[in-house]
């Protein structure tokens, strides 16, 4: 019934045009009463993102299951992705909702609303996990902004493509460049010298040695000979 | 007359609330008819914005007028304390406006919409510095959510505080943390060997250096002498 609902109004849609549409059009169409839809969807908004309280409810649910072993960058990347699974999973259905939604404000403004409602998941996952680091609160609500805009820069080019290539590819580099740039921040050096990896935007032949100030310089040099393949 | 339309529905909004006051309501307490009300705001949702359209043309420019010698996430960080600017000029609206706003699912509907727009204005500007770069929509929409995120964390708290504290320092610390995180990527490698900032979340007392691979080890191991003090 749930699926009859969305199926006919995105017929409906198409053809007429989002605001064309009533939702005693929608009910006709599918053969049921208006308060059948009204059961499933607060509103008509809400018809035109079936998914998207399960997908919240899924990110709550995986976020909540953390543990400390996971690093907390990697883990609001992970979330991220059940968001794209959700976009993944029916693709067609996702380019047409993608052209409707630019279409119409309403729309735009609906779906700023529920990305604002993912972005808060992430943002307070991760101030969970920085209690009493300094700038707890602001590098995880940067950081989940971050790995929102990364997800949705590669969904909507996949959108835009109509939905060829490859989504998760296209995902998992997006949201790996949030990882190079923020997860580094969680693992403050341990050993007195290490190399560390060249930061985003460095040229590929450099390298990056990171020392504790009291490390004896024998042990720099010699970190340092090992890294340039000079020893 | 336009302020005097804003300062009668905000105390009509305070009185008996956001929904329960009409736009007659206002017009009648500012003793002006329905039509002068729209010809300055859209919509009632607009009275308890009334400047952002303002800021959003003042950032428009203020990043049109940018040349190449601006370090980009620098100028982007600048653009957006032109929005600070417009809360600090009145703290006590602002303070009573988000207030408001927190109640108001309508007005926070709105403010994430007129949020995103600021969004894709630092966006646009950061493409264009960034194109011919590899990924450079990507880091141009993650460093602009960074920015907005970084922004909007320091402005809510102080908003929180009832606008007391300094809130530009505020900001200026939040923005700090974008720009030391997104910055360096702007500057790749110059010189063959030189010491960089330590990223974020490094002790204090690690010294970074980088060097080209085909750097003569004798000038690193010079440079590194000066950064350890041990020349």
């Amino acid at each position: 019934m749930r699926e009859a609902l969305v199926a006919a109004a995105f017929q409906l849609f198409l053809e007429r045009g989002y605001e064309q549409t009533t939702v005693d059009d929608i009910v006709a169409l599918a053969g049921v009463g208006r308060r059948s839809f009204f059961r499933y969807f607060p509103s008509k908004e809400d018809v035109v993102f079936p998914d998207h309280e399960r997908c919240l409810a899924d990110m709550t649910a995986f976020l909540a299951a953390s543990d400390k072993e996971h690093e907390p960058v990697r883990r609001a990347c992970d979330a991220a992705r059940l968001v794209l699974g959700m976009y993944a999973e029916n693709p067609s259905f996702s380019v047409q909702r993608y052209r409707l939604t630019k279409q119409v404000p309403g729309l735009r403004a609906y779906e700023l609303s529920v990305v604002w409602r993912y972005e808060r998941a992430l943002a307070e996952y991760l101030r969970g996990r920085f209690t009493g680091r300094p700038d707890g609160t602001l590098r995880a609500d940067v950081i989940a902004a971050a790995v929102v805009a990364a997800h949705n820069n590669a969904l909507r080019s996949w959108l835009r493509s109509d939905g060829l290539g490859d989504a998760g590819a296209a995902v998992d580099h997006a949201l790996g460049y949030v990882q190079k740039t923020f997860g580094r921040a969680a693992e403050p050096a341990r050993a007195p010298v290490f190399i560390s990896p060249a930061p985003e935007g460095y040229p590929d032949d450099v390298v990056v040695l990171v020392s504790r100030r009291d490390a004896p310089l024998w042990r720099v040099v010699q970190e340092l000979e090992t890294a340039l393949g000079r020893a």
